[in-house]
């Protein structure tokens, strides 16, 4: 018999899609217990979420400091296992830092913070402490994203030489050709949005995803940004050039403003023996190229896939599961961890990888802002 | 603030795979808490099972009658409100109609009953109780599939002349060739599992589907069976010729000897103005065919889907959901339904769509059987 | 050195798309000269047309019988070795049969003929003379159509058990509801168009493709047709039922009002150890499907492919061909034919294959006159 | 009456695939005749390709040299109109250069020169005769290409913003990781190759395809090569940034090292109104993506395709034309242009864009030999 996991929520109230997202995620291998969180600072709007979603209320405090406070008044057994931690951005630092600090285990949502200052301030902690801490880079639970790191972690594509990944959206396409709309938007407001808007919201998901498959660490990289107007100040295009090595290559694409895209996010990665390609508007489909024989579309859910994909399947094949179960499988990642039942070394990103993704957005908006010139990581 | 509602749960413990799909569809809204049920006739395991989803186990019965009984002990207030049937098939009448008559509301997996007659006798009954009864048709729940259904009620394809469904599984190919393999499978034993193999599990999807989103009823069928072999009693391929009309007609096709399929359901819908085709696997693609004009791609999300298709919508444009995410929409519409909160007259198909299920199974064996001529429907 | 095949053409001039098509076909692999033929039964135009393409105008005749009798007298080598009978359907035969009886090579659109018993005449001049014969079933010239043709004869799917033929275009739908457009259109006049109108113009070729990649035998058939309108006599839209034996069965659905549709015609067949799929739309795109395995996508020119597949490419691979090319390729085969250098005992639709189109016309004609039922092939 | 227009070629022979294309092309509207030239420097092979596709050999020359004499001691009207240059790569200037001088029309295989030197020099003479020059880009006379830039010329698409263009092939894969291979390949050999082998190859198709398409220039470019291995001196694959200007920019992403893929050329135009995608090995899909409503798909043959794309397809929607039908548009573009019918500005790509191809490839071995940097184009 396992006992569920008491988690508690931070943010996430309301209409907040990020919420529903993670709600889902939690409940969906059976693992986890809401026990109670903050979902707003407003308390109204608090308590009457937790209202409207039925949850007992007792645990639902006026804020963070005073959740921490009851938490730990509570016998270790029915206190927070682990905390959920959905707020704006600004706010994920000081309450990672503090749950740590206080030996919580820490689900929390990209990016890890708003400077590397504080990530690497995050890592000292969390290297002295023995906690389990995800950042939910969502797209990585996908069952064929696991395929894909395994199969390159055991060779079949040999050396790797070459990787291309895209995230294009154009949401921002028809804000930023209106001065107006461009000039009220939360995103484009660096005051509120911190140093960069396309890469630092869905660049970080490029360059998370490609170490995450491979296993290689950039250690040179060369941005182009695009602000598309003088009087807009954050970037909403980037191109930014990788290198691994003097002959391992690649390129992130990035943008806000490739029209009409809705969440294009695809992964191609060359290596000697073969190449592999996913796209995260299908995830079920992953595409395997290899010289001299018929292209291969590899499915979730079959025997031919390694274990670590098929341990994120819950259907037999065919039966199409989407971003919510990709969630899904990084919160039972956390919960085998907490659980000590955990079989697979990787099964989520950590607050390491987290700390690289923000790294990555500091070096790619100083390689930007210098002229785009070459930046070593 | 709104109560969860009390779910009951009938079967689907252990691996099930129903019993996922079910709780996760249950949660997916936070509109429902499971309360107690009987998931496995064998106590040890109906009992370990709720232990290990860390259920309270207080109303988890030894048997359905115990269930029912102890149920109608407990106050309006604290009793199930629900319960869902996700027992083998011959199991859904007698529960289905014990149910019914004890005023619970239903949420059965299809077939509704293994006979036609069983069928009307629900029906007869559901006429006189005010319940809800859901027939859970997973694929209706897809946001494309509610999107072509309501493009279809407004005109949009103007007169429907042509209707093609097809209904596609390979699963019984390694076994149908194996004479021991054949012998010894459940499905293709009549006496486990009724008169129809390959109709009754995936044909009746087909029927169910043109229904729901057409609205127009078959008429008249010719069916065409496959045994691939003497010895083989069970249908595990079929043709299934309609008429809705003399100038309308159709065709059913399913199989579960199509080598090498996983769950290749596609419904293509052609009318006078207009043609939708939609595939299960790649649920969140819907194509518009208009002579004259560009093949428009339709995904789900979009300000310019309709509201009912809208509505079962969770995240935005290009955050692919799912069959979870499908079933989490029909649990929703029931929800709704027994709140009297609904807005969409056919959120979920119903046990009168579960009525017709059944009399579409029997009428293709009863023209199969016949020499494969024409029958009224 | 080889000397080009002499070649003559009855009927595609002015802008006759079929015309250009035979053409191109015959220059592309340096094989044929065109030295004359009748383009047009009236003079101007056929002169006209003539010059227009720049040709010698010497052995443009002024009509069928004037070429033969003019031809006859010139010696063998510099006669006509082989006629394009492009005519409209009712001149094939009297023209096919001419040809035959003087000893011409003949390339023959489809269908042979308008009626079986002028097919089974074509037959037995056929057997007597040794004269190549081709039916131009165009779509068999794929070098994927060959590949699977290849694949089925080799054994690579095992034993067939399951047909399905889609052919479906739209063109019609827009005619076929409007009362004025269908009694005008020449198509769905059966004084000028025969028999059948969907069946025996894309449904043919369905039967032809069927039979020329399994190399199975149609025994039974059941068609349904669907005219639309009471007013309408001709057939715009069928679903037919196939049975190759008690345990092999298949289907062909063609249409011409699959509203929006172009030129849909798609090939899948179902083997124990394996399923391809061919759509004629994406001509360089086979899928191959089998049970545990990734699906396979097959494209042509690569060394993987079969002999005869690769004898159809012109270019590596990425390179796409299309439909002039396919045609290029009978052309090919019957130059080698007439040249005794084919290596491909069938490397083109012949005479044959054009009698058996003929009979599966009427059968499905009779059964869908006869209220669908089976009929004996 | 118009006369065939009279074609010298110039390399192509025995298995030359380039020779096999152009040929087809040429014969594809009727318009040419191939009346001589030089297929090969040896004699026997030159004059024995000519017997092998039974051309005249009384103009097959047996050398460059004497055929220009030849010709132009041939009464102008019997004197080739234009010739073909299908020779090795540093042929193009010498052969390119004599026949614009001595009043040729000249159809050059791209690079049209090996050094911009050569290029600008053509520029000089080109300018001074009034000749029909055309570079075969042979992917530019495809439909849906045509298609593009007619709707980019047109508005359509509103201001461009973002260009994305891909060409990714894989065949030096198997080559670069082999020692032996690599030094024994003449497309890594800078002495025979020239200064760049996958930009020069077909990095340069993406920068033509970008300027034919949208019209814009590059003004400043970096470029990052990958050779792989410290012993190969030439790039076999390359990311290049552009610049339109501050706020335009795009990409070049081009690889033969991208394994296993054919020749994966993707133009992806973005702008302020609508994004337009379309892909090699599927030429006859261009995809339109608009804010706020359904993806299109365009198709050519259809009356709503620009009157420029209407013009390079020859058979209606559904018969699916392609590389052959692309160079065939080429074809046709010179021959109106040579009798003054053309009716099309750009009906295909001139010397000048041959000139700024050449120019492309100097920039970005500029760049990638210094250290990646921003080099003015």
């Amino acid at each position: 018999m396992s006992k569920r996991i008491k988690l508690g929520v931070l943010g996430g109230g309301g209409d907040s899609l990020i919420g529903v997202l993670h709600r889902v995620a939690a409940y969906m291998y059976d693992k986890y217990e809401i026990v109670g969180g903050v979902f707003n600072p407003i308390w109204e709007e608090n308590i009457g979420f937790a209202e409207q979603i039925d949850l007992p209320t007792d645990r639902i405090y006026k804020d963070f400091d005073t959740m921490i406070e009851s938490e730990l008044k509570l016998p270790k057994e029915e206190r927070m296992e682990v905390v959920s931690v959905l707020t704006p951005n600004f706010l994920h630092y000081p309450m990672a830092k503090k749950l740590l600090e206080n030996d919580f285990n820490v689900i929390c949502e990209k990016p890890l913070t708003t400077t590397y200052e504080e990530a690497i301030e995050l890592e000292k902690i969390y290297k002295e402490k023995n906690k389990v801490f995800a950042v939910t880079y969502t797209y990585t639970g996908y069952p064929m994203v696991r395929q894909m790191k395994e199969m390159i972690a055991q060779g079949e594509l040999g050396k790797i030489h070459k990787i291309d990944i895209q995230y294009y959206q154009g949401w921002i396409n028809p804000i930023i050709h209106d001065e107006k709309l461009r000039k009220n938007t939360w995103r484009l407001d660096p005051e509120k949005s911190g140093i960069s808007c396309c890469v630092g919201d869905i660049g970080t998901h490029c360059f998370d995803m490609l170490e995450y498959v491979t296993g290689l660490e950039v250690k040179e990289l060369l941005a182009d940004f695009n602000y598309v107007y003088s009087d807009n100040k954050m970037d909403v295009d980037a191109n930014i050039l990788l290198r691994f090595s003097d002959y391992v290559k690649g390129i992130i694409r990035t943008s806000q403003i490739a029209t009409a895209e809705e969440n294009n996010f695809v992964v191609t990665i060359y290596g000697q023996n073969g190449a592999l390609k996913w796209g995260q508007e299908n995830p079920n489909y992953l595409y395997l190229l290899q010289e001299g024989k018929p292209q291969q579309v590899l499915k979730p859910g079959h025997p031919y896939t390694k274990k670590f994909s098929l341990d994120g399947v819950k259907l037999p094949p065919g039966h199409p599961e989407g971003i919510f179960d990709s969630m899904g499988n990084i919160y039972r990642g956390v919960a085998n961890a907490i659980n000590k039942e955990s079989i697979y070394d990787e099964a989520f990103p950590t607050l390491m990888d987290g700390v690289r993704g923000v790294k990555f957005i500091e070096k790619a908006v100083e390689s930007a802002t210098n002229g785009s010139t070459w930046v070593k990581f």
